[in-house]
């Protein structure tokens, strides 16, 4: 029997990869002989990198950058073990977490640091750039990232624009043409699982904004400032992103990376489950166990186990997920492919406590799981 | 397919008849055409009555008996369906719960209410009486217990002694002739678990006195008091009790059980599967579930889901464990017979707000062993 382990990571208690170490651990008890494929997986969002770089043996680089705010901050990227393509979080580069609470304003804060990153990446010769956009404190519509990869962004006067979305609104000209040439050659998949338009009400600014410190009137003006851009974008290179789904991701940054010459949006977990070839596996698999920090009614959208559980339903696997808990609504999660879901919790406690027993608690649970399969089985 | 549920309750969230409901709720979520047989269990402790009571639909008598201070309270037993058999609690009479803290002096508290309670069921002309021993108050070897059933308990003088413990140190000639000639008649089962004798380390007082309220004074003057009781008794009736496994239960009451002509003390979850004939229903089931509020290393001795899983290992049923919580070392209830165990915890919280959930999360662990079974007996 070949069992499949492809769990994504428990938030704040255990990488995907200590996850899948741990479900091996707790099956092997019950299982000793079956044969166990454990490849860590994640959905775009945090955590991506590493799982990448733990499926395929590869590692980090580490690039000093742009911080959000201009100061130079110490950012890595992934290469994967063959060198071939390149794992990059723009978190790493222009995160939330790395402008102090005080100091969080979208409509200055860039994304130079990641289109830094993505030239980092490019000089390491790679064929292909999985890009994950969560955790941003930009709201630049990727105007950053575009002048650090070689777009000029100019207002009237020639002058290139200054860093943050709120300069968008004195845009007068965009100019494609200085963008790094390799971009030509490289593929850029870009993890997206919102479907948000750059602009309105449902855009970046209305909608994500205010997480990275936007006020009303900032919503109002960044608004104001991405549509300009979308403007000029279209006039000067018939690009349409303003209804681009999608194109709202982490402050505009999607509608941005459009303008790049081989990039598209995906699902993240899409993305990551060809990037390890998990396809493969799971049709080689008589059992796919997938697992999660929380699962809930919006798991269905865009997260590791239902992507999963998809993909394993292609084949007709059984699916099996555990999970470090289980929120309301996560029924949804049974018409995803999900067989059957055990959380892992062994006792009332703190978020804190609970976090920390973590691996103890998912041995527990996948040895009882294993413990269940030979009773029913051999019966 | 027909399964048997018979958990334990799960104490301060779900009577062990609410927790087989959900187990039932949640396995037919997934089972529809599966036959159940619920049966709520116990092992002799809190709860024990009510699920007597629900497994074979019987009553509650009530009646005013003495408190372990000498006031009055209203006390209930339980009468079987088919009026055979008295459930009785000795807590509901003779309870530590009954004395409110400041009070609590285990020299004078008397067990002659749980007498008066097993009066009252000789009184409701049953034939067999099951007795749990748990949560009292009382370090008097049961001699309250006795006077109320006719024994007389006399010092030097002739003179009744008085409530308590302490008193017993005077004890000169204990006289059982008068005590209710329906004892001989009726089987007094009595549920107990532990095997501490009568007197010394091991015994009532130094053991359980503390938890009552007893100084390490007291507990030396009780554990004299309990010496001298058994060194009259057996000069007075031929009856040894000081050595007994089980006497220095419940402040020695088990020892003085020993004295009624037609009692025995065992494991209470025996007594309870007796009870309710659990072993033709085991017999007669595919799979058995059981279950308890919280499992552990100790939960092999002498709880619930041990006890039927040693019975039902007898018919070699797989049994499935579903639990509130599971603590360390639980791995030993694998060699108990349990094949696999799940803990029904859906979210981090307080142990408040999970007691609350108890219904919810065991109706959803449930429903998902059943999707798992389906899942592996359909490959």
């Amino acid at each position: 029997m070949k069992i499949l382990i492809a769990p994504d990571s428990f938030k704040e208690s255990l990488t995907a990869q200590e996850a899948a170490d741990a479900v091996e651990c707790g099956l092997k008890k019950a299982l000793p002989d079956a044969e166990y494929v454990k490849v860590p997986m994640a959905d775009g969002g945090e955590g991506t990198v590493q799982s990448l770089l733990d499926a395929t043996g590869g590692r980090r680089q580490t690039v000093e950058v742009r911080a959000p705010l201009g100061d130079r901050v110490a950012a890595s990227f992934g290469l994967s073990g063959d060198g071939k393509t390149a794992f990059i979080e723009m978190a790493a580069a222009s995160g939330l977490h790395l402008v102090p609470h005080e100091k969080r304003n979208p409509l200055i804060t860039t994304s130079y640091g990641t289109g830094e990153l993505i030239r980092a990446a490019l000089e390491a010769g790679v064929g292909k750039i999985i890009l994950g956009i969560g955790g941003s404190a930009t709201n630049d519509g990727g105007a950053g990232m575009l002048q650090a990869l070689g777009a000029r962004l100019l207002d009237a006067d020639g002058t290139e624009l200054p860093p943050g979305g709120a300069a968008l609104a004195g845009l007068a000209r965009i100019d494609l043409s200085g963008l790094d040439a390799c971009l030509k050659e490289v593929a850029v998949e870009v993890a997206c699982d919102v479907d948000n338009p750059l602009c309105g009400e449902q855009g970046a600014s209305a909608v994500f904004g205010p997480q990275k410190g936007a006020t009303p009137q900032m919503v109002a003006e960044l608004d104001a400032a991405l549509n300009r851009f979308a403007h000029i974008v279209e006039r000067d290179s018939g690009i349409s992103i303003a209804h681009h789904p999608g194109a709202g991701a982490a402050g505009g940054m999607g509608g941005g990376l459009l303008l790049l010459p081989n990039a598209c949006l995906k699902s993240g977990v899409e993305i990551v489950m060809e990037a390890v070839g998990l396809a493969e596996k799971i049709k080689d698999a008589d059992w796919v166990i997938t697992g999660e920090g929380r699962m809930d009614g919006q798991s269905v959208r865009g997260k590791t186990p239902a992507g999963v559980a998809k993909l394993a339903k292609r084949f007709g696997k059984p699916v099996i997920a555990i999970v470090g808990s289980l929120g309301a609504d996560y029924a949804a999660v049974y018409d995803a492919g999900i067989d059957a879901v055990f959380p892992i919790i062994r006792s009332a406690g703190s978020l804190q406590e609970t976090l920390q027993q973590g691996r103890a608690n998912l041995i527990s649970a996948a040895e009882n799981i294993g413990r269940f399969y030979l009773v029913v089985s051999n019966r």
